[in-house]
């Protein structure tokens, strides 16, 4: 028996030596990114505060619904004005709410204590795509996704060095039945990895599994020193938080779990289709349902969502990657700064069914704004396509790599003497190529990044070897990464334990597809 | 006879009217971008401090060469070290040549005054790519560059609403003669276009046939008043400019006519492989040139360039859209606002030899800093593949799709009541979406950038039209852009004079390949 997870102790056995092996391979494998930039502004404070000001004038005037019992017992018990489903914040009430308990930032726990991420501050976290009913891959084309589909996104995100995160739902295993498939999923992230991982949020029942679940990888007191899940939990906007989510972020806030509270907004259809209106609204949205985060349990961890996407005014499609949903990225990630929690938006979002110019257009033109607007938390960086409807395989690879790069940007300008190279430009002289000086000879192997999908070869050479784009050496790259899989080790007693836990519950009620 | 070019009057004809209810089709033209943002710093004032510092001391103890006797004799006169070819610049001498006279920002004139260009402050202008020998198109695929080739891109960018600029060696016509090829370019330029363009620079003849040709077009007076000349003068990295470039530059300085004085670097081979080694060496062999055009003629409008890429450490062969260059742009960029000229760099540059997610990734990742840094002139902002080798048909139209796109971004985010719509969220109310609100209504025909060649239909849609990707819909873009193509209207006096001009200066020496 042997192990390197953390509650459990570092009982370090025999596999603790092949595991430094391999992350050695991965010289530059860091737990998360640390942004060395100031995030980019796109509104002063006099236009944030005005932002924040129509923000408080829709939590008081209009209010917001929720349409959960227990939570508006809980907000009228806390001075919230409550008409029926509708829920009416004195002026200030939520921000008061929300600064006076939630942590401006806190770590989630893996099971490998390497691979724990600090989720606020200067940090940024990248986690693969979510909830995608269907997957893509460049041989197979586009089908639902299953189980194994489900287990490969999770075995692939573990091998990738710059992802630091399994995610959640990063397919829908629709082999499964719906009321049981949670339990597969969280299972494969507890096993198949040893990074943090999402819990399931489609039932409250769903989410008491997962701290279950949770309880016996972690221990069960574990859990009320330490986060080791983060779900997410979505708004129904405009101005609407429902049951079920509000079910399964009571039940995780209670269990000092984080939750990621997130109005998901296509401009247009569930906002106004200007940049203010929609970074209003979705303030107003995700500041109420923070400060009954906050009510649930005093101190919870707590991350302000924002998911927004334009849309096709001609065909009321979404769209991605269009410089709107950018602006609205920058001013939310400065209203969460000013409000003193973690930030959650951005992605590699696209409408493209493929992977091609459209969709890494489009991807890129979200994680610029991502990073550069200091994301803390980001969901969707590797995988999505079609507007988050498929999981595609190749997109998976491209996008992983480009988060790769994202960890050169952030490291900034390095100005020691040996980033300024003044002796080498001194000693060097006009004319003189660099290729062979002392200084080039010392910097190269880390010098620049090194992009594991991109094609940098002469024509000739590129056409020599089959005139491949991107997509077709994405394919062999994650088959190739996938043969080569071998599962983190775990304590076994704990693995057993774990798979009659989930044995007992799934023989505990019949299946069912609702 | 009826014109609507600038110098020669506004003797408006019939033709101003169509002209008119072309510019209505595109609704959204404007003759460039005027950006509202803050350019994001990567450095702090006392690493820029630094950066200048050390280029100083380059420009003091190694010099720069400047393989010319006219500069060398015109840099001994102002009080340079002169030794052989090495020049060096007492400290700060440099610096202050170009505060004292160079302008913080001027405009280029086009022949039609709509479509004239300001060239700094918080202006961006896009040019399309330059200097490709090769052009790509999806069904002809790779082949040597046409004067065919080269009058189509021009008639692209003349019928691209966004982009600004006509460019210059849009790609290389080899089917030329090498000795007289600029006369048909810069032909083309005048007369398939209205839009401002730049001249030849292979040699300094060809510059002064650029600027005789400009004092047909515009007459002879013109140019003593006005640039509507912009020309590309490389460095020849690491610490020289040659004469090539150099006589080019005297002749457009000495005619008040505008270059780009850009050290050209590929970063690891030109200049030591770091950030900071790479940002000095530019600033110092920038500021040389720069430096040097003003002596020519005092106030001569100058942009400070920089073309930097990474390179494989491998192979040795040039990387683009990787974060190091980012990082050079963004400081150089704030090296120049601090120096007070304007800055030319970035691109939609790619490695990729298809239009693939390769090249859009790359693309995004330098055009993302092109504009958040504040760059003012963008040349290569559409067409650019295979590290500048290759023209392509559809990475041009894929390109200037995204430029459209920035021109929506740039405007930044609007706070009028209409913007802010308090109104529209207040009378909406929760659970109810916005298609059919007066607000909705009333803002959806301009609300979104619309790209004209992303597909964000269903999936179903999408495979019913046939499954294709970007580069495929792009290909159709650019035909049916070419077919439409009417040229704009031009003075058929000028225009014989031209074309009599060209053939007298043709006739007056014997083709060459050199």
């Amino acid at each position: 028996m042997s192990t390197d997870t953390g509650p459990r102790g570092r009982r370090s056995g025999g596999r603790e030596g092949r595991r430094s092996a391999r992350l050695h391979a991965v010289a530059e494998k860091v737990p998360f990114i640390t942004r060395t930039m100031t995030p980019l502004e796109v509104l002063s404070a006099e236009g944030l505060e005005l932002v924040e000001h129509n923000a408080e004038t829709i939590l008081e005037q209009v209010g917001i619904d929720f349409r959960d019992p227990d939570a508006l017992a809980t907000l009228k018990a806390a001075g919230a004005d409550v008409d029926g489903e509708r829920v009416r914040f004195p002026r200030g009430m939520a921000r008061s709410l929300v600064q006076a308990t939630a942590p401006g930032e806190f770590v989630q726990h893996a099971r490998n204590p390497a691979n724990d991420v600090r989720i606020g501050g200067d940090a940024t976290v990248f986690a693969p795509a979510y909830g995608s009913p269907f997957v893509r891959d460049l041989e197979g084309g586009r089908r639902y996704g299953t189980i194994e589909d489900f287990r490969n996104f999770v075995k692939l995100a573990y091998l990738s060095p710059y992802l630091h995160h399994s995610g959640g739902t990063v397919c829908e295993p629709v082999d499964l039945p719906v009321n049981k498939r949670h339990l597969d999923m969280v299972y494969a992230h507890m096993r198949l990895s040893d990074k943090p991982f999402m819990g399931s949020v489609t039932h409250p029942d769903r989410a008491r599994d997962t701290v279950e679940m949770a309880r016996v990888l972690f221990g069960a007191d574990r859990l009320e020193r330490d986060c080791v899940l983060l779900s997410l939990i979505n708004a129904n906007s405009p101005l609407v938080w429902d049951a079920t989510m509000l079910g399964a972020a009571r039940v995780y806030a209670e269990a000092n779990q984080a939750v990621l509270m997130t109005p998901f907004i296509l401009a247009g259809a569930m906002s106004p289709t200007t940049v203010a209106g929609t970074t209003t609204q979705t303030l107003a949205e995700a500041l109420a349902g923070m400060a009954y985060v906050q009510l649930v349990r005093p101190g919870a961890p707590v991350v302000f969502g924002s998911f927004a996407s334009s849309m096709s005014m001609q065909s009321g499609a979404p769209t991605f990657g269009t410089p709107e949903p950018a602006l609205v990225l920058y001013v939310l990630a400065a209203c969460a700064r000013r409000l003193g929690v973690p930030f959650r938006s951005g992605g590699a979002l696209t409408a493209s069914k493929v992977p091609d110019a459209q969709a890494a257009y489009e991807s890129a033109n979200t994680m610029q704004p991502t990073l550069l607007a200091g994301v803390h938390f980001v969901l969707h960086t590797a995988g999505w396509l079609e507007g988050g409807l498929t999981m595609g395989y190749e997109k998976f690879v491209l996008d992983a790599d480009q988060a790769g790069a994202w960890h050169a940007f952030a490291r900034g300008v390095d100005l020691s003497p040996n980033g300024q190279a003044l002796d080498a430009i001194m000693s060097n002289g006009p004319g003189q190529h660099y290729l062979g000086s002392a200084h080039t000879l010392a910097n190269f192997e880390s010098a620049f990044y090194r992009s594991s999908v991109a094609d940098n070869n002469s024509f000739e050479q590129w056409e020599l070897e089959g005139s491949q784009d991107a997509a077709a050496r994405a394919s062999a790259a994650w088959r190739r990464m996938l043969a080569g899989y071998e599962p983190p080790p775990i304590d076994e007693a704990v693995d057993e334990e774990l798979r009659e836990w989930v044995q007992r519950r799934k023989a505990s009620f019949p299946d069912s597809n609702v």
